[in-house]
């Protein structure tokens, strides 16, 4: 049974504010939870179904007793923000890794304003299909721990790097860096040779990139199209662009 | 003044039930429905604020009078399915087309259950912006003129043309079509050449394509993976796919 205080504690983390205060954030269902303790991350409280733990008693043993809680599914439901709970919702420190991030011989990730929590965890989702380790993200764009940019990434959160940081003075502080931003009238993809170092610039849904920020961009690039949509969903164009990026595409063979 | 029977009639326009016995849908904002507008779909209501006519005069001359309401913004929130209504609201009809679908010389989509709505939009913008003119969908696909559905395809309906039907008595009938399923363990799209014709078969977002159509598809193919996330959003994956397929990636230039 949920104390009535854990329950409120494990709501109130569906805030940034909390979530920031409390350096803490909420993850649901088997394969996220699973995929975060399976990268070291710390688990601060675990609630999950009687079948849950008796299928992963393995990964449970870092988790002092005390945090641990066999919920029954009604309980669950207290405390999950999916229509049905999905066996286990847990909440986890976040890693705050202040290490300077590494740009050598691989593409990284920078979102201009990713406002839409299925976008940002859609796009996480993406890099680490594609190995990206790193998002620089500018701090308007969605908490990476809103629990539905978690349930999205469907437990990438585990094992990419996402920073948030003033983009201008980023790419400032970091000229040797090539950053190539996704535009609608840039070089086309097609005409792209393959990219080994540099970072992939992303924007707003429905602003794109911030002019300032498109001033100082090595290059503009663009998914060629074909027919009459007047743009693509971000994260459409991230997957586009980093499949084609990680192996370019030709007109003809 | 929007008469509380037109309110109630709109708002009973998102039960799919409605909408097929209608035969008619909702589209919402400046850009759906002026692309409705502009490719001949015969509008039903149009509700809008005084600011949207002024600007749109010459787009609405083919709707009768009696069906045009100027409204004002507390109103359109009766109507409205997002947050903050958006200028526009309107009811359409359907396009019914029973010309037999055209395969020669040009690649068509096909979807296996897809259900979430804003992939199903998502995915009719692209196959838009990859110039693909039909989607052949199972029944059990998000219906593509769900309210939500709709503003995911961001005007895109009005170009794509969805049809629903048995997948697999579609294939039985037309075996000379080369189908491509996505899957994690086909030929990657690497590997692929470019390919001009054929239908692109996308499974469900959790289980994938239904085993008796795999085993009708012509080839596998898959899109290549560097990292670590189990799989991609049907979306991505169409997106990444279509891309690679109007113009194949090579491993190195």
């Amino acid at each position: 049974m949920l104390s009535k205080k854990i329950v409120k504690y494990i709501q109130s983390l569906n805030h940034k504010k909390l979530r920031n205060e409390e350096n803490r954030f909420i993850a649901e269902g088997p394969k996220i939870v699973e995929d975060l303790l399976l990268a070291g991350f710390c688990c601060a409280f675990l609630c999950a179904t009687k079948d849950w733990f008796t299928q992963n008693k393995n990964i449970c043993e870092n988790i002092s007793e005390e945090n641990i809680f066999e919920t029954h599914e009604t309980d669950l439901k207290k405390i999950s923000l999916l229509k049905t709970p999905n066996k286990v919702v847990a909440v986890f420190e976040k890693k705050n890794d202040d290490k300077p991030i590494q740009f050598e011989n691989k593409l990284s990730l920078m979102l201009d304003e990713i406002q839409d929590p299925g976008n940002m965890g859609t796009i996480i989702r993406i890099a680490d299909w594609f190995g990206i380790e790193n998002i620089i993200c500018s701090e308007n764009c969605a908490d990476c721990y809103n629990p539905k940019v978690v349930q999205a990434t469907m437990g990438s959160i585990a094992r990419v790097k996402v920073h948030y940081t003033s983009l201008i003075s980023f790419i400032g502080k970091n000229k040797s860096i090539c950053v190539y931003a996704a535009t609608l009238d840039g070089v086309p993809l097609s005409q792209l040779k393959k990219i080994n170092e540099g970072i992939i610039l992303i924007g707003n849904e429905s602003k794109g990139i911030n002019n300032e920020l498109l001033n100082m961009a090595t290059q503009k690039i663009t998914i060629p199209k074909y027919g009459n949509a007047e743009s693509l969903n971000a994260a459409i164009a991230t997957g586009i662009i980093l499949s084609n990026i990680t192996a370019p595409a030709i007109t003809e063979i």
